[in-house]
């Protein structure tokens, strides 16, 4: 790489350089913040616990609940559920029980759990694993999830997990990222692995 | 409801109950996988951290080696870090530095531990955390990279973070997220919050 190549290397960076600082001079609000990981692809639930992981690094006080697993072998309950409120509250995926009611009422008994964790301004964070299901199913109530998300304390986050989430959940999120699945070990025949599926 | 409806929702599920489980019986190889995160939605550093607490959950050794980043105020390093090897070794964004030459040095002791891990059956997982600006922005040598993943012991798993993954990354990865920034916080003039972002 020859001195031109350089001086171009730094011009073109040094651009870049003055386009994000002054972004970040621009984002200055610290406020508490809905993020929802929706989409098909793998690594919705996992950038949750790593946001629990973070935030139990900062000493911050962090609540989760999980609306549709049910196993409670996983490592992230394992290791995660040691420094924060853990509660697996699903009873499987919904394909694998096929009773509408049953579902419904482990879905509400789920939710009045969040419920709790949201109303508690002691919650820096709350994460709502797979909720999206439970309102793309009918399972619960969309007026009052939305209007218990979005009366939660100012400076409480909720991360919020599942594919499908309905056109209102997108709307009150601060940040949405849709996690697009461009190649899955599991259609080469490999099944869910431990450590990075559960 | 009624019963009928209750009886479609029980007929829909188990429909579907049929076809995931016959998914899950065909897949039943076990073997270390490369999981790539790519993409520029907020959730890819998260996710990789995720998997590394469900992975510290079952007992297993990780590793992870931070490609840009250089900060060492994390909540992931202060609490994760505790539990796994954790090396810090970029020197900020590249576009903070200017500096091809120093980029490309450091990145290169970067990957000179990266490839330790790499070598060494002891580590059940190795996170190699913004790797792929390295590839894109000619830090690092796509074939010794490549090489060095694909020769990895069998039973290793590795997570590959960043945005704008060379094809070459794609190519040889078993499961890839693209994870799309359908809406941003930041845009709202939010800062990076403590606990969901560092």
């Amino acid at each position: 790489m020859n001195a031109e190549k350089n001086a171009r290397h730094a011009a073109r960076m040094a651009r870049k350089k003055a386009i994000i600082d002054a972004h970040i001079a621009e984002a200055n609000i610290d406020t508490g913040i809905m993020i929802l990981l929706t989409g098909n692809g793998k690594g919705k639930s996992s950038s949750a616990f790593g946001m629990v992981a973070r935030s139990i690094g900062h000493g911050m006080k962090v609540g989760v609940v999980q609306f549709i697993k049910n196993r409670t072998d996983t490592g992230e309950e394992a290791f995660l559920g040691k420094h924060c409120e853990w509660h697996v509250m699903g009873d499987g995926f919904t394909w694998e029980t096929q009773n509408f009611e049953a579902d419904k009422a482990r879905s509400e008994e789920a939710w009045a759990m969040a419920a709790k964790m949201l109303n508690d301004p002691s919650f820096d964070v709350v994460v709502l694993d797979e909720l999206t299901y439970c309102l793309s199913y009918g399972y619960l109530d969309k007026e009052i999830i939305l209007r218990d998300l979005e009366s939660r304390p100012e400076m409480q986050h909720v991360v919020v997990t599942g594919r499908a989430a309905v056109p209102e959940l997108r709307e009150i999120a601060d940040t949405i990222t849709e996690l697009n699945d461009e190649k899955h070990a599991y259609k080469a025949g490999i099944r869910a692995q431990k450590g990075l599926e559960w």
